[in-house]
């Protein structure tokens, strides 16, 4: 038997933890060979690829990024896309693919599926936001970064009375701003699901003043205040068709200096919190996801998603999956709100 | 309302983390006050204690160890305790307790509602072996110091040609030892659920070698070659009551360069595993905890301890979370087993 | 005797663990009491002290930021100042100073041994800067965190085929750009003593995409293109009065996307560079300028600071101490060119 | 120009940066060609080789251990060693070598030099013992790993009033024992320099849990109790031909347990010391000997050494650079006593 494996997507640490075990099991145990399809679902379009034996995941368990390299190609945006799949996979003797990705690319798996393409996939979403899986490798390896990096601004606030603003990734989910706050100790936490006032943040930042600490202001990225119509995330293009130089993140610090008349500086973590070699955590999900994803192939189950639920590690068809994208709910946000000021 | 508040048993990352939560809670939504009892359970025997405010934790998120230090006091084993903390707590005018611990703290829990006063538990467990909550706060602080250890073992391991192995903590059961050794990609991972064959973890070594790769082997404190009659845990006193100065890792070391003529050494990471600050993950965990314990006490829901269920935080009575020890399934570890060689 | 100490400018890891050693050498050895003053030269200007016993640096090694607040203000432009000053440590019975900051500090303690205040410096600056010593603490921890952080990124740049510009402290030397560059593998490094070229970076970012790896560029953030006529420091006020939101590193990596056509993201990694612990060299380094600078306050030796020359802490007279800014030698930045590409 | 690289002795954090640097400076400043030997002497010795490209140099810089392998061959022990030597050296056409190592390795280099080899050396010591430099590349990483660890050890030592004992490198000279402990605030530091008084570390011990605080007792694995005849390091063989299983740090908890009554333990970190990444600081000593190693063998500057000296790069005879052991100086040594107990 000859499988595929696949990365789509933005990268996430754990990705090679991933492929690292599903080639190991596939060999060790079944017997089987392995293709390494290049950048995501671009390598079953193209027929780049390249054999993946043992020696090939030796060394990546550790490593982030991923040694497959990803795309955001859509093969159903491809005219005949599907036939040249089906093509490359008949050429290559492939019997079936593991594909690992987000909404998008299972996106992808579940329609070759039911167009007669036996897939497997594997959820990653560094920002938590799949609803089918409790969690996916890569978010505890954010928050980690992010908490990081706020454990070093307590100090350098206090000592010089201001205010510092950390924006982290989330652009339609908060939960790493919730978790990375939470872990971090934060004066206030900002999520895209709940618009925020301004007038507030000023009342929580001027309180913590009075204490005699200082405090940090920990955003999403994708968060706005009441009123914004325009998301703020760095990195769009703003009308002119230039790149955003300032996100969400360096416009409230700015507001926050106004209103309050501190010293007020923003953190922008960005690509820093997606690089790197991933949290134990994430590496033993990883690695457990490579390895039922094995067990769903030789039990011929296609369709599905490996996704955990607990402790365990379950199946979810993909249909499913995808079907919702995961938000902070309001109470798990208003609980946090007790560490807020 | 007044609550008291103890930490009991060995000590664990995230305990400060649940001491802050409760405290903020309490105030800031109760408007309760608190008392911290020094000690374990020899706080409110002896009444030794202190108030605790909104000032005493602002700065201990992120320390490791307890704030209100910790012992293994059992009243149940002090003539007269049970009434002597019903006077301390008269005295005191407190109205319930929170007691985070491990099993033996739970227990004491658990007898004292039955006793009459109002308790309610935040489990701890560095070792992962409580089984009704998926996961306690430190075990991840543990396994990612583990892991690290281990990550940097390898590269000195193949320079040289060298087996080396790793003693975790884990006297009862392996979680610690799974987890890391899974996330530090180990060769062998040896765990007191099963007793091992050195035979089998000679072959293993040897065909790393063979492969141009050094070994890495993970050891749980508890783990027992067969046959093996005693526990050689280091630590312990031995027949001559001396403490013994090497444990399994020790002496593992030494049957392996004994039976393959290859340098072998051992790594006893010890009390570094359960130091210092909290992983974000168990920062977290334990602040959850902490706000789930204030709404149980809120609630006079006592004689319960919360937990995590999947991403949940539910209330379990404490005569089921003492019920029994949380082991490593035996096809968890044979799942492993892909990965050893 | 009696000891005041204060620390000045801006924050550094480092600074408590000077406060510690002067504190526990002058006390265990010398039998000294200390006065510890608030916010840089505002302490002693407005008599805001507290006494520094064993017990207040007990906790502080590890701290970054310090216990003593910072400021900057500057004696000599306030209305009296020196006279004040004078009255305040006469009234307090303060027989010499420990001063501890950067360039502006040292220039006080300078002028005010001059006008007869016993003053011995020690020297601080996160940026590696002050020509009269090898290095300063708070340098060593901000190269490795803007290390780590272009470790991270190396991973993600490749999976994406993107270039990642890393915009690091330093508006007038260039040295944590240089040593965290070439500790990162940076395939650019940009610094203000030299003014680039568009067309050259671009050149490398392009070369470097060819052969199939992705480019990080390290910027300091004082750096400038060619005929940049204006800095670019975020923070800074631009012409409208507005806090500028983005500085040479959201610009340049805006040029880059532009000119190669290809996706490319800033990171600022900001004051996440001043704060939190001290690594291990930075603790040792600051550690043995506070014992050395109670050796001099001992010999009567004032006027002086201490130096790290080779592995000797020596002593410096202030008016060389702070003569001239220490940029990066032409030769040492060409030194690093051999790795640009 | 063909030129010769090879790493003999104990493995170290930095090799890897040392080759990267000198075949990248080789290759795009000389248009040299490279060769890697295997394991040390032992290649040139045996031929055993591969050539080095800029490819295989591309992803080594944060890789801790040596692409090259190691050994401790001594080609002078070896019957016709040096004709072997110059034999393969003639027959793979090598105009010079690179050697990177300890005393051993840069030995050889010397005996070479003088017997018409022509060898630049670069030294390599983790334990900071060699006296013709201020440090070498490895130590600081080493120090930061047990300074890591004694972080860790502190809040578990002080909740449970435990004494804790680190054991850390150092056969013959303290170095890392003594950084180490001054960066982690221990209690009391031994090193081999200066044989210790078990009842002054006692006393030292009791001093600090009267004082609510629980010690930390850092020691060199060759410092040695006052009268004490024999070394006892962990790993070395006893009278039996059997590894010893532990060393001076579990013997002193023994002995501090037996004394106090109190609870000690010992904590081992053995080769975790000197494995995986790093530190920036010692990636950027590694690279700028490795850029100077390369001008040397421009120069034909052979039987010399690169050294550090202050903040530059110099060369140092090799027959002054190994003539003797640099150890912790006496004053060094009593500087730090003022943070003892």
């Amino acid at each position: 038997m000859r499988v595929g494996v696949l990365t789509g997507g933005g990268d996430c640490p754990g990705l090679n933890a991933v492929i690292r075990a599903v080639v190991r099991k596939g060999i060790e145990v079944h017997g089987w060979e392995f293709t390494g399809f290049r950048n995501g679902w671009q390598g079953p379009l193209t027929g780049e690829s390249k054999p993946l034996g043992l020696r090939d995941v030796e060394d990546i368990l550790t490593r982030g990024g991923t040694i497959l390299r990803s795309s955001r190609t859509n093969p159903y945006m491809v005219e005949g896309g599907v036939e040249k799949i089906k093509a490359v996979l008949a050429e290559q003797e492939i019997d079936a693919l593991i594909a690992i990705g987000g909404e998008d690319t299972l996106g992808v798996a579940k329609r070759l599926t039911d167009d007669g393409v036996g897939v497997v996939g594997v959820p990653k979403t560094i920002d938590n936001d799949l609803s089918a899986t409790d969690y996916t490798f890569g978010f505890d390896t954010a928050v980690s970064i992010a908490t990081e990096a706020i454990d070093r601004l307590h100090t350098t606030a206090e000592s010089h009375h201001r205010a510092l603003v950390v924006e982290v990734m989330g652009r339609h989910a908060g939960w790493i701003a919730l978790h990375s706050g939470l872990a971090g100790g934060a004066s206030v936490i900002l999520v895209p699901e709940r618009h925020f006032s301004v007038d507030q943040v000023v009342e929580w930042v001027e309180r913590r003043f009075e204490n005699e600490y200082a405090p940090i202001i920990v955003v999403a990225e994708g968060a706005l205040p009441e009123g914004g119509e325009e998301k703020l995330v760095a990195g769009d293009k703003d009308a002119f068709g230039h790149v955003r130089l300032g996100g969400i993140g360096t416009w409230l610090a700015d507001e926050i200096a106004h209103r309050t008349g501190k010293e007020s500086r923003a953190v922008v973590l960005g690509h820093v919190q997606r690089g790197g070699t991933p949290t134990a955590y994430d590496r033993v999900l990883a690695t457990r996801f490579g390895l039922h994803a094995v067990d769903a192939v030789a039990d011929g189950d296609f369709g599905v998603m490996v996704a955990l639920k607990g402790t365990d590690i379950v199946r979810v068809k993909l249909s499913e999956a995808t079907a919702e994208l995961k938000t902070v709910p309001l109470e798990r946000y208003e609980e946090a709100e007790v560490f807020f000021g």
